[in-house]
């Protein structure tokens, strides 16, 4: 007879994300989380945000990124560590890299906002120039790992960035009083999304786990209906932390945990956005505003249960606003 | 040998301001105090932010309204209460009524936004119109106290109003560990000033408090200066929750407790409220960032203390952005 060797992020293996919390509690935030008095009878329920816009860089990000740099040896940690990214990743990596004193290298492509750039040079990282295609990108991170001996940390398809996210919703969990029936997230990689199913299964079993998802960039809505990993192609939204496709780690986890996945139009995201910022008074990015539009767009089935909402981050340029 | 009446908001009376918090608290939120490590760099001190722009209806007016309306004999409350204003006080006073079931009756200007009065309208307030002069509207008001018996609650020189805006600074100093050097406020009516004034005496009298004043209406600053009430006359900023003058009631505890005003220009202002939404992901009112912009203005002196900082409210209208 044989066994499987089981996944260390196993959900019948709580001990890792306890241990990636204790891990990075000096270095996140426990970011509050809110309610509001119109947003509960808008929806006939109980909402609870979980503001991961208020965490450090303003994402989640920090929680998986924190958890990667502070598990390496050591030996490989002194060596720093390297990823491509322009997006909350390059800033978390480069800002958890700095709290542990090693470098931090960011392969970007060249067409990358300035002020992405400007703000990952901030932290102190070496920013890497690269023609902005999938294959300079894999080449020029290749090169500077075999260079600097640094250690890639891929932005989502990685355990213990998975288990550092997983943290978001363990905190959600302790924050609220009393069981949630619902918790929803954005998916992009699918890296908070597969975290929260691991939390959920591990300290709050009875919590379903739901993922609002741009319609325009729906891989993991139609991987869920396929039952088999179907990679994006030609994403098109107003939610740009939300582009790429889930990960073979993220997806196993996502395909056995997750209910449903509900696709927002892009009017939906901006009205979920401006309530966020309107009624809440939080800066939110569209892609921190996906799950609530999936939530508004759920409001019947979702009646008078008690939903929580991880708002994924806040980082957003103040002159290019939709509103 | 005579002894004069204390004052129920006596600094050596802090069951009114417990008294107060214990009335209020099912009716309004404990809002986060949230820390940025940027800001921290960047003051080269601890500093600790009160989101009162997180409170209900987005400011800190929801403490002082909701402790005035459940203060109210139950015969007295019956009848409602009513006050003019177009600002927070307005809809913070409307919510309040809602809450406990009895009619709020707001005097406007017919010249208030509209968006400001569909407000306070939706909090089931009922809206009478008046000429915008300061004349119509005290007029009116009396006309309206003496049609329908209710009370009138003033938007500061009151002293209900005051201990609930104490309980801000009462929550500041319970949610953050250790004492704190200085706590700076917004000063406008001086509400929220001198109700931070009386927390500090009660339950951190090592504190010391100062205010940050628009120099563009700078009444407290100069009324602190010379000694003497001094009321505002034309003022010009862009913090429009700061344009009234101290009432006799806020003026007397003021005068006797802030250690300094700090007034700081509309640039000033601009530049915190930026830092607050681009850094912190907070939606903050140009009012409610006059506190940071006048620590930040004092950063020479601030240097290594511990600060708090109360942000005042987050009600803006986001198609008018400075920025």
């Amino acid at each position: 007879m044989q066994t499987e060797k089981p996944s260390p992020l196993n959900p019948l293996n709580p001990e890792i994300i306890i241990a990636a919390h204790q891990r990075i509690k000096p270095y996140i935030h426990r970011t509050p989380v809110l309610q509001s008095r119109q947003l509960g009878e808008l929806m006939g329920a109980e909402v609870f945000i979980k503001c991961e816009n208020l965490q450090k860089v303003g994402a989640f990000k920090m929680r998986g990124a924190a958890n990667a740099v502070f598990s390496l040896k050591e030996a490989d940690r002194k060596k720093g560590v390297a990823t491509h990214s322009s997006g909350n990743h390059a800033q978390a990596l480069a800002l958890a890299a700095r709290l542990a004193g090693v470098p931090a290298y960011i392969v970007m492509p060249k067409t990358a906002p300035k002020v992405k750039v400007a703000a990952v040079k901030e932290y102190g990282a070496e920013v890497i120039f690269c023609e902005p295609t999938l294959q300079a990108r894999e080449s020029t991170l290749e090169e500077v790992v075999a260079r600097t001996g640094a250690t890639f940390i891929h932005p989502y398809n990685n355990e213990q960035v998975i288990a550092g996210q997983a943290t978001a919703a363990k905190e959600l969990f302790e924050q609220v009083e009393g069981p949630l029936d619902v918790v929803l997230t954005p998916v992009g990689g699918g890296g908070l999304l597969s975290g929260t199913v691991l939390a959920a299964r591990c300290f709050s079993p009875a919590t379903k786990v739901w993922a609002g998802e741009p319609a325009g960039a729906d891989d993991a809505y139609q991987s869920l209906k396929a039952g088999k990993l179907i990679p994006q192609s030609a994403p098109n939204t107003i939610a740009d932390g939300l582009l790429t496709s889930l990960g073979d780690k993220t997806w196993t986890i996502i395909s056995q945990g997750v209910e449903q996945i509900i696709p927002v139009t892009e009017e939906e995201i901006i009205a979920a956005m401006r309530f966020l910022w309107e009624r809440m008074k939080l800066v939110v990015e569209p892609s921190g505003a996906v799950p609530l539009a999936a939530a508004l767009k759920e409001k019947g089935v979702l009646k008078g249960k008690r939903i929580g909402i991880i708002i994924s981050g806040g980082n957003v340029d103040l002159s290019k606003l939709p509103f």
